[in-house]
């Protein structure tokens, strides 16, 4: 986790150029929390090619022999390891129809990197513990770095080079999320809701705190949230509300009131100073990566090994 | 409830032809439930056009002023009541840029209908209960007809014409979910996995047992939950999985065995026989309604309003 400053200050520095005409579309191949970072992604790509995004379902190829001609298309495979058979197979059948694949991976010598007509590295190092911390905001920096080289992004340089300082703040946080994981230290259940931007770190935050502290957390869009979802938030129910400053804002402002009005146990993240809308999900994550550290450790259980979880995903 | 073999029996007897040229791709715009029958559409529309399919970020458009170019692609824009403020206002938008629309609604007169070229009318009649099931089932049996108008599709018009009675043999089932409402009469948790074609009935049978029995349901592919979220099931956890038929069954096969190694309360839903695995999810959703209500009253809850929810989704 402490090297992610580190890891983000040479990523984000980097400028890359992607020889692809501008493409009829995006689609992003990915799974686990890599499917996290496609979400963030999905947001970026859009904005900066101005053409739909598109998730990848991989069963549709792998077990129901789709053929979906991707000729026009950008493929952008998604895997830390870049070892997850099925995401390669995607990426291949794709990249055969006529996509142009990049591949986003910690591992350049890899299966999806060879898929690839161009590879994203993530220069992350070794993730010695089993949840993704390290590679995950990698993998979202190297989105940030792919539509930069595609579009317009809702940022400047300057603002870029806020990030490795923002986390390393957040990182140095001497109470950090400590006190509300004492707070939480005995729940079971927690709901993590957002919208726009810092939606990806609401899903990807409450994946962490589920494979890391074993609580049964869901991520929700406010949107989603506020129609459905909500009936089942009991008084005192635990919440945490990520909130950047923005358009998505007001949305947000009024799910805490709907759930301040139910009586839930309400916790607005900590919103990191200083970066704009479209960057504050890389800082949030990182929070949300502490909370799950801090949450585990109340528990009495190893952070880094997580009962019953393996590093690479198998799913042929 | 009772009345989803009548419009299922309507909905999948007709024939639509849609005019519209091979798109570019396909873009699905819901939220709430109507965003599972978009995830069961999007696989059928993928494999009948050929062509990606993505679900539309409402919020890229109407807080982020993306422009989207959707010139040359299909817009299926989804919503039961068609007066969904935000949906009504994204689809309006990609038709501008020149994709062509098509409204999946139970309101013909509705905003929706009127910002579409096409629409197919659900012809579900008011749906009386807050949480919707004859409309969300009658989305799915549209998008399948939809799908068969646009290129080929994995059944043929007799196992379309097995789907009614199949649904009539859930609802009449004497015993249908009320024995395992008894055994779950006290959890306060529950995961839901399945994976392919059966995903988006795990994603809306959990979405129904949160906001009517108001538990905290959440819906999982298999092939993600083995390789993070399993780590937070205890022994004697709620698990239900859904399996049909076909090629996605060893998947689950394989999430069974993960999950009784782990002690894990595991239930396989009770197949309906006959009907092929691509529309096996229609039968599948209406028992995950069942699951729902049955828990609701086991918790005497009023399985018609769930507290806290209103019936059109007001985001705008």
């Amino acid at each position: 986790m402490a090297e992610q400053p580190e890891v983000l200050a040479r990523l984000l520095s980097r400028r890359i150029s992607v020889e692809v005409e501008r493409p009829a579309g995006v689609i992003i191949v990915a799974r686990g929390s890599s499917d996290h970072a496609a979400v963030y992604g999905r947001y970026l790509l859009e904005l900066a090619t101005g053409r739909p995004v598109a998730l990848a379902a991989p069963s549709l190829f792998t077990r129901y022999g789709a053929q979906t001609d991707a000729s026009g298309w950008l493929v952008v495979g998604v895997s830390q390891s870049g070892r997850t058979p099925e995401i390669v197979d995607v990426v291949e059948r794709l990249r055969a129809t006529g996509g142009r694949a990049i591949a986003i991976t910690n591992n350049e010598d890899s299966p999806l990197a060879e898929a690839a007509e161009a590879v994203i590295g993530l220069g992350a190092g070794e993730e010695k513990a089993v949840p993704a911390t390290k590679t995950y905001t990698a993998q979202m920096a190297a989105f940030a770095v792919l539509a930069a080289s595609l579009g317009t992004v809702p940022w400047t340089d300057g603002d870029l080079a806020l990030v490795p300082d923002a986390v390393a703040g957040v990182l140095a946080d001497p109470d950090g999320m400590g006190a509300l994981a004492d707070r939480w230290a005995g729940i079971d259940q927690l709901v993590v809701t957002a919208r726009g931007w810092m939606f990806s770190a609401a899903l990807e935050t409450a994946l962490k705190v589920r494979e890391t502290a074993l609580v049964s957390a869901q991520g929700f869009s406010v949107a989603d949230f506020l129609h459905g979802p909500i009936a089942a938030v009991d008084p005192g129910a635990a919440v945490l509300a990520l909130r950047a400053e923005g358009p998505a804002a007001a949305d947000v402002d009024e799910a805490v009131s709907a759930l301040t009005e139910r009586g839930a146990d309400l916790q607005l993240m900590p919103a990191v100073g200083g970066l704009p809308e479209a960057l504050a999900p890389i800082a949030a994550s990182v929070r949300g990566q502490q909370l799950a550290l801090e949450l585990a450790l109340r528990k009495d259980l190893d952070p880094d090994a997580p009962r019953g979880l393996n590093k690479v995903t198998i799913t042929r």
